[in-house]
């Protein structure tokens, strides 16, 4: 098979960039089950269960599995949602195929939902009274997959029910800068209703920003210049093209934070303290409603008033005027926005499905792979064709497993998340509930939401420890389509970047809380990474595949536009098993903990360079800083050079997990759950949000921005240096769970 | 020898009562510095070691040791306090006797000192401004150890400057409940100078709780009631006896929380951030000051007004009226008190040291052991009585390890802390710096402060897990004194309870925050222990020691009062290094985690009985707290068999290391650093301070005595929810933490 020959080549190549993780291969008990771990307590990757891997992860199952996990829509805490949580233990528990156990857990959670009864309602009116026009409450039924009761009206989860209405205004994307700007302008905000346009800030932040000038209520819509490349017309879009029909709406959730919003820190079981919902915070403050682009432009182009600037112009057809209210000449004179909001704080049962393969050798040691289950409707993209990898993978490891074949050394527990769609929901109580088991004990997580948004190429979020393993997963694998390249010679093509250590590498991007690894990074301190296939980015500016959280993300879809003949998935689900099996298998945690002294440095190269200067004015020294990650450094390379040592000499099974104690455990270092009390979960030093200000130290970034204009000896001032002092001890402490044990 | 027959009988019984913690007995390396792991990975308790040990401590050496220790006062960052440091250093580096390795870490922390130049000052000032009468500003030189420039004053430490002047009154022990009671008899407070006796709050809480009445000033005196069973004349007291002379003053820390003031949860090195210390909190709020009971015999006994009722009362000779003013026909008629003090803050440098004797097979698995180095003034007792117990147990180690007759199997890491007088700073500082580090690694602390109370018996406190292996530890070494008990069989007569599961035990306390356990148990969840010999109580009703942070703390008394023979700190060497001997070679860690079940229950009984009624009316259910103590019961109980079991057949040590992993991280599953956010420090929700209200859930009982008064829906009701159910999450955590690791 050419398939093997190709894969045969990069496994040769591989093996000969040695990256000396894979040590000595010790034969796999096969039969017992779970076999007696004292015979196999060295046992390490085995090249050719990888290789047996690789070769089974099966394309036309992943679109198998894909067909019937998008073929009705799944919203969370639905009957179809609790189907496929069927459907995942029926799996799961296959005695084929299935893992060694199963389980579903069920939280009880805050979602919201538009009212039946009443739907969402967004109309002009009249100076009379009269309704002029009514923006569409359904998108249009162009496959015969957007209609019927399951399919969730377009509508902002936890947006609080209103009806404002007002004069319209154009606020761009909905900023702060945004609204200072209309401001600036002279446009009167109080009491208007503000179209926005999505991308720029996050949902939420365009309802609280908009709040904070008394805009009355907030109308979203994507704009096509920001999608479809541009793109408007009906025979330019779905089911013409990939890109998004002028009815679409992006649904999506509004919470600024994440987790059950009432169950914050503890996990949301029936019993559990619950918030008084009135006093919850997070949810937008004022009415919000998404729309698609065909009615938004009805709206937008009829405004008066000032032209927008270049910046906030889009592909509407129509100059963008700022408003407020509609031209005088126009059908639409002296009419205001009516904007209806009815939805419902509801709570609901959502589940989790766990599923897990005992390890053999180091049960104790969890290797975590999950993506969310719940869509928006039929989420063929989002979640599903993540979930349809995670089956073909749970698929392939349990057959090796209920065959005797293999049996990881450690512990692999496969996640099916509920409720992300809301808020990460199902993921974050998970970690809420297991806190302690978790930090002790989990070596990773992998997260696949999305599995392939376009064809181009590999692509990956992480820490800096997963860099390595990815990579060496990419190497092993061909890159789909025509050429033989591997998925990391393709992957380098489009993402790269320079890196003082390696040369030009991909680069690997920073975890935010887009997705369920939010709270494992973030609360947790697990090492973790997100990874997809995707774009090329020289070709499309959309913001994201086209029909994102709209009733056109169908199988249809997936099959015709996004990935026909699933070959994208089949590299995801290889890349993602190869990862897995690395991180379950390795006799030594491919983790490499020295790819962190490079974040540091340029982290620390930014705050020299752009904050040192004025730091210094206020007698800040970055001095201590510049030693810890000297300090870090040295214990990193030391570490190596033991490992290296190790691995060249004889050693038995507790000097290996000593060391990879160290390894595992090294992102729990950089965990301060004092750090930073107002933002949610965040704990970890190094990935606290930033404000997209300067990549280096968040902490001490966001303190320097509130610092910056006040008086010296400020309390803000004082911030700047507490935050420095969290940084310092953060990587000292670091330094020290690296260096050898009985150090003092 | 006689008493090697009593502890080959003693060792005889203990085998017999057959505790199943030591399991076959493997060969021990010799010679090899460090011995190759793999050789040892079986290693277990050697029996004959632990004989050899027990045999080797010696009670002229700890009495050596203790003269050595106490010759000089060694005040926190004095030159003599660093003499010890550079002592302890050069015996832990000894070629024949020393560690592994031993460094002295040292932090820049806030002290307290009263000025050299203008002396604190009590005195009564008569109407016209004369002085009348002053107290002693130091205490009567009786052996020629009281005198001298090293020897500090009496002072508050931490207690603001200021010279208030006032009208005395008497305000018994300073309790809020006094404060009241005050109030209530129509004593006018304000302006006063208020005189107090120690006992029943905590030192600095006096001047709290004096501050609310608008008081000016407090003063703190010893009630020879309190402390010499009632004797107070000079030939009735040291160097008579070991009772308080007249003129000895109590010294103390007045700071309300632990840890260096000006940098909470961050380690104190010079460059870390320190808050503004006109604004730190936990200072007294007012000055105060310490006298001896001969000068308050002066003030109390000259009062006017109303004769305090009986419990007020105390052995000073005359009715303890409570003021205000002296009384008019008397030699102070009119006259007011003045308090003069002159108190500076300083930053100073106090040192840590820590010697650690490597693990031959774990080195990752810390058995810590440490007591404060400081005094206030000579500190033979407080706490060279303890140190000089830890450098012959030091010494032994030292001494076997040197000739390789013996490595153990995890590393021990000894501890000498600096400035635990002032507020447990150095344990707290390197509990801060080594947070990730010891949260992982420790496996438990070991506390002995003062090491010798009293001659009557075993004393200890500690968290469940630790009780069965002090009772296997004492059961094996002979009582000091005449006959034949061994110390458990001493100790059961003077401190028992009964436990449902064990009969008649002698009972372990639980561990406040008096001694530098406090970081290790409240702030890192680490099983600790705190041992001590002491009282018959039912011959002393003292405080503690008579002259306990007095300058009548010397060698001599210890010689000639407290310890004749030295044969109680032998005793207390014997189990201290029986524990750790234990916890550090014994293949299975001698942690009995379900011990911690009858805790659980008591403290669940507690809250049916004595909180559930009123929980009920405010429909909050314990419900889910029995479940959740249940399911921590079945999985410890399960865990216990499955040890059981493991012992029983053949295993390898990667088995023996997981379960130790459990045994070892069960304590971690009880913190919650979101608790108790007021509470610095204070993260183990079944620890945290309970306000001496009920045997139960501290968190529980908290929140539930502020909301009794509140109504229905109030947010103190809900915080009893919420407290509810942080515990019902950490019960459930920790019964999660003891399941089979593979375990959904």
């Amino acid at each position: 098979m050419q398939w093997r020959k190709v894969l045969g080549r990069v496994v040769g190549a591989a093996a000969l960039l040695g990256l000396g993780i894979i040590l000595g291969h010790f034969a796999i008990p096969k039969g017992a089950n779970p076999p007696a771990p004292s015979a196999s307590a060295s046992q390490d990757l085995d090249p050719e269960i990888l290789e047996t891997i690789m070769g089974q992860l099966d394309a036309s199952r992943i679109r198998e599995n894909l067909r019937e996990l998008s073929r009705e829509p799944h919203l969370a805490s639905s009957p179809q949602d609790e189907a496929l949580v069927q459907l995942l233990l029926r799996r799961w528990r296959d005695p084929e195929s299935g893992l060694d156990s199963a389980e579903a857990s069920t939280y009880e959670v805050l979602l919201s939902f538009p009212s039946q009864e009443q739907p969402n309602h967004v109309a002009i009116v009249g100076p009379s009274g009269t309704i002029l026009f009514s923006c569409r409450q359904s998108e249009e039924n162009l496959t015969g997959e957007q209609g019927g009761p399951d399919v969730v009206p377009p509508y902002a989860a936890y947006a609080p029910p209103g009806t404002p209405q007002g004069l319209l205004v154009y606020a761009n994307r909905g900023s702060e800068d945004d609204f200072k700007e209309l401001q600036a302008q002279g446009i009167q905000l109080k009491g208007t209703i503000a179209l926005t346009r999505y991308g720029g800030v996050g949902r939420g932040a365009k309802a609280v920003n908009a709040a904070k000038h008394e805009v009355a209520g907030v109308l979203v819509y994507t704009d096509p210049a920001d999608i479809n490349d541009g793109r408007s017309l009906p025979n330019e879009t779905f089911p013409h093209s990939w890109h998004l029909p002028p009815s679409g709406v992006e649904r999506g959730s509004y919470y600024e934070y994440f987790g059950d919003p009432l169950t914050p820190y503890l996990p949301a079981n029936p019993s559990s303290f619950r918030l008084d919902p009135a006093t919850a915070s997070g949810f937008p403050p004022i009415p919000i409603q998404p729309i698609g682009f065909e009615d938004a432009k009805v709206l937008l182009c009829n405004l008066q008033g000032p032209s927008a600037e270049a910046d906030w112009q889009g592909a509407l057809g129509c100059d963008y005027k700022l408003g407020p209210g509609f031209e005088p000449g126009g059908m639409f004179a002296g009419s205001q926005v009516n904007l209806s909001v009815h939805n419902r704080l509801e709570l609901r049962n959502s589940s989790n499905v766990l599923g897990i393969i005992r390890g053999a050798v180091e049960p104790d040691r969890y290797v975590l792979y999950g993506n969310h289950r719940d869509s928006w409707v039929h989420g063929a993209v989002d979640p599903s064709s993540g979930t349809a990898v995670l089956l073909e993978l749970s698929r392939v490891l349990g057959t090796l497993l209920k065959k005797g074949t293999w049996h990881p050394r450690r512990s692999i527990v496969f996640a099916s998340w509920g409720a992300e769609e809301f808020g990460l929901i199902g993921s974050t109580e998970f970690t809420e509930e297991f806190f302690c088991k978790l930090q002790e004990r989990a070596v990773a997580y992998i997260n696949v939401d999305i599995s392939v948004f376009a064809n181009a190429t590999l692509s990956a979020r992480g820490t800096p420890p997963v860099q390595s393993v990815i990579f060496s997963a990419a190497k092993q694998i061909p890159a789909p389509g025509p050429g033989s390249l591997s998925i990391y010679d393709n992957w380098i093509r489009y993402f790269n970047r320079s890196s003082p250590v390696y040369g030009l590498v991909p680069s690997v991007g920073s975890l935010g809380a887009g997705s369920d690894y939010a709270p494992f990074i973030h609360f947790l301190g697990i090492s973790s990474m997100d990874i997809a296939y995707t774009y090329d980015r020289s070709k499309t500016s959309a913001r994201t595949y086209p029909t994102y959280h709209t009733a056109f993300d169908t199988f249809g879809y997936v099959e015709k536009f996004v990935d026909p003949g699933f070959s994208s998935h089949q590299a995801v689900a290889r890349t993602v098993g190869n990862v897995l099996l690395r991180l379950s298998d390795s006799l030594f945690l491919p983790l490499n903990v020295s790819d962190y002294s490079e974040t540091l440095q340029s982290f620390l190269q930014a705050a020299q360079l752009y904050l040192g200067p004025l730091l210094e004015k206020h007698s800040i020294s970055l001095g201590p800083l510049v030693t810890a990650v000297e300090k870090f450094e040295r214990a990193a390379v030391a570490l190596g050079q033991r490992i290296s040592a190790l691995q060249k000499g004889t050693f038995d099974p507790l000097q290996v997990r000593m060391l990879n104690d160290q390894l595992m455990l090294l992102e729990r270092a950089f965990l301060n759950p004092r750090a930073f009390p107002e933002e949610r979960y965040y704990s970890h030093v190094l990935w606290a949000p930033r404000n997209n200000f300067l990549d280096t130290f968040p902490g001490l970034a966001s303190a320097f921005l509130r610092a910056i204009d006040t008086d010296p000896g400020s309390a803000a001032w004082a911030e700047v240096q507490r935050q420095l002092s969290i940084v310092v001890v953060a990587l000292e402490g670091a330094a020290a769970t690296l260096r050898p044990v009985a150090d003092l």
